[in-house]
């Protein structure tokens, strides 16, 4: 009798944004007249940039020569895109990757998920709390974050509160962890960690022979020019960090899925490079991200793709300004939305995260994500994304202040 | 100190193709002025076909307009895939199955590997020999497969002899497996199973509670019109069977990367649904696949798809009928072809697998894959595929001829 991964029985309820989805496709159909406007889930609405557009057509056109058709890419991606990023993603920060060091693939949460077959399931793992649930789900799926308890959180798991008192930047916790998963800019406080922050967590990973892994999906949101883009602008990274990036909210790659993930060939444990652990992995389970889909890549890292993705991100931080600005004027206590395009609200009256969000949804047909679905710290805020329209934005925030 | 995943250490040398793909290359590099002929990994040659090319620049241009663009789509596909797959695959032979049991993914690689996942780690594997290594190597990852013995055999996999003696269709083991990998028309055989001997494997499962991996990624390639295409052409079939479908072979998608997989909503371990397990994977750890990849798969379906993509099937079970004919001609024992893009070749003499590859490689200039690299039951064989041109295969059989 074949026998299931029990371990997913252990998953409490669905994957929090297929339930907001489901809650608000539900108010939707039951309401067909209101007009729903969704600040939840972190999706893009502005399209593709000519560039990009540019670029696909091409790639198109090549897959119907004969002399110009791709079939299989080489297993970790093609030179062109590699050789963009270590230039502009890094060598352009000061930062020295090797070619080899760069896998791409078809998205951050694709990556860092996948990132725990290469480790023993017998480590101990520190999430943020609240966290991308993804870091989460994935380790109690393969049976590392124990069980689920009545106070919400997994028996294995080392929780690091980000809260207000420590500006929603973790602190070193007192158990010491095997594998520490960082995400700056972060989803879903918008909190960015300075280089001294970072450079604290480096020290501490290599003193204790760690592993950070580090997502820095929101980097081109970034405002504040002494914010590190990446770890390895740290001293010591390349010892003790792995290093996701993605499209997605950097060129509105959301439904056109590229991404990459740097594992420094300094990265050993236990005699093993995980440079090698993760090329293996993905050789033997992915078959690489479609040719076209890395030429377009590649056409963000033009001059002109630079301006034109450069133009986008500035529209929706715009929007993170509107939402900002918006409410705190009416006394809301507002986080992040200046280097990251996430604005963590804190509830009103103490009010539950999911009270809150179904009372939005409700009263101001604003869809949001409830704050406890990111972790128990979570409870008493929302989260809202700056990824709609300049419009939709300051429409969402008139409505919230008439609703609250 | 993080620890990493020591099964990774066990599997022996590289991935099969990266290892055929480096003597390939190091042959090249050292002879410049000889021109190779690839027929060892499974790559097609044909551009994608005039509907495919014309889908993919309409979707393009969708996703450079705010009004049509697309960001994430839905977790496990669109509608309109999922329709033509619902309708051509399945229901234009007899079968039903329902929209929400299909799951787009980028690769039959990827789900074959993934599947893995919603398992528990104590389940008796059985495999083919010779096998797709990506069975055998995901299996070993996770810690299935015990340990690689010096007999090329893994400690705790069941291997199922394929051989001339039974036709290369594997007989049912006598110790009975949790789960069983079919795959069929077989990669790297070409052989075929009739509807009586799946019957008996999905009997066999459903007598033992065993689950099936179906993996028909050639399924367009039957010429034979008594062959199922799908396992769910075998009644009890959705009690115990999962299938894996791929673009790659069917119309030229292995730079492009679109796959599916159906996950009856029948089929049921311990009380959960395999179909609820694989949705909770992948909507954790994947985020689709790219609308304008789908839109591109779905023009397979149109009418003038079918007759464009049929029509480069045909060009390469010509080259298949080259190879088959040519080398029988000079006393070979070739199998496979007919139903299937692979031949499968008997070295002379009882030469090994790995020395007959050198030999074409160094004296015909033919990169071939060594069926010893497919598992034990290989040796003594390599494998040649159709994906070629029709010169070149022509070219290679005179070759090979020439180098006996």
């Amino acid at each position: 009798m074949a026998k299931i991964n029990g371990n997913f029985q252990k998953l409490p309820g669905s994957y929090l944004f297929t339930e907001t989805a489901r809650r608000a496709s539900a108010y939707a159909a039951a309401h067909p007249d209101k007009k729903l406007i969704k600040l939840g889930i972190g999706d893009v609405t502005q399209p593709l940039v000519p560039s990009v557009i540019k670029a696909l057509h091409e790639a198109v056109d090549e897959m119907g020569h004969k002399s110009t058709f791709k079939g299989y890419g080489p297993d970790f991606g093609y030179d062109f895109l590699i050789d963009a990023i270590v230039k502009n993603d890094y060598e352009a920060r000061g930062v020295k990757i090797g070619k080899d060091e760069v896998f791409i693939s078809d998205g951050a949460k694709s990556d860092c998920a996948n990132i725990s077959d290469i480790f023993d399931i017998d480590n101990t793992v520190a999430v943020c709390d609240p966290v991308y649930p993804v870091y989460v789900d994935t380790n109690a799926m393969a049976g590392r974050a124990g069980d689920f308890g009545n106070d919400g959180r997994w028996t294995n798991l080392v929780y690091m509160p980000c809260t207000e008192e420590n500006c929603f930047t973790p602190s070193i916790p007192s158990k010491v962890p095997d594998i520490i998963y960082l995400c700056f800019p972060n989803n879903p406080t918008g909190a960015v960690a300075t280089k001294e922050q970072l450079k604290a967590w480096v020290d501490y990973a290599n003193r204790n022979g760690s592993v950070i892994l580090f997502d820095s999906a929101y980097e081109a949101y970034i405002s504040d020019p002494s914010i590190p883009h990446s770890i390895y602008e740290i001293d010591g990274a390349a010892e003790c960090a792995i290093e996701f990036r993605s499209y997605s909210k950097t060129a509105g790659f959301t439904g056109t899925r590229c991404s990459y993930t740097v594992v420094p060939k300094a990265l050993m444990r236990g005699g093993v490079s995980l440079n090698w652990l993760w090329g293996r992995r993905q050789s033997t389970r992915f078959n690489g991200t479609a040719y076209i889909i890395q030429k377009a890549a590649a056409a963000i890292y033009t001059e002109q793709g630079k301006k034109e993705t450069r133009a986008v991100i500035d529209y929706y931080m715009n929007n993170a300004r509107i939402i900002r600005e918006g409410l705190s004027k009416v006394g809301l206590q507002v986080f992040g939305g200046i280097n990251a395009p996430y604005i963590w609200v804190k509830t009103p009256g103490g009010m539950g995260s999911w009270d809150f969000f179904d009372r939005l949804l409700d009263k101001a047909n604003v869809v949001t994500t409830p704050g406890a679905g990111f972790g128990p710290s979570g409870e008493g805020y929302i989260r809202l994304t700056a990824f709609g329209d300049a419009e939709s934005a300051a429409e969402a925030v008139e409505r919230i202040v008439r609703n609250l």
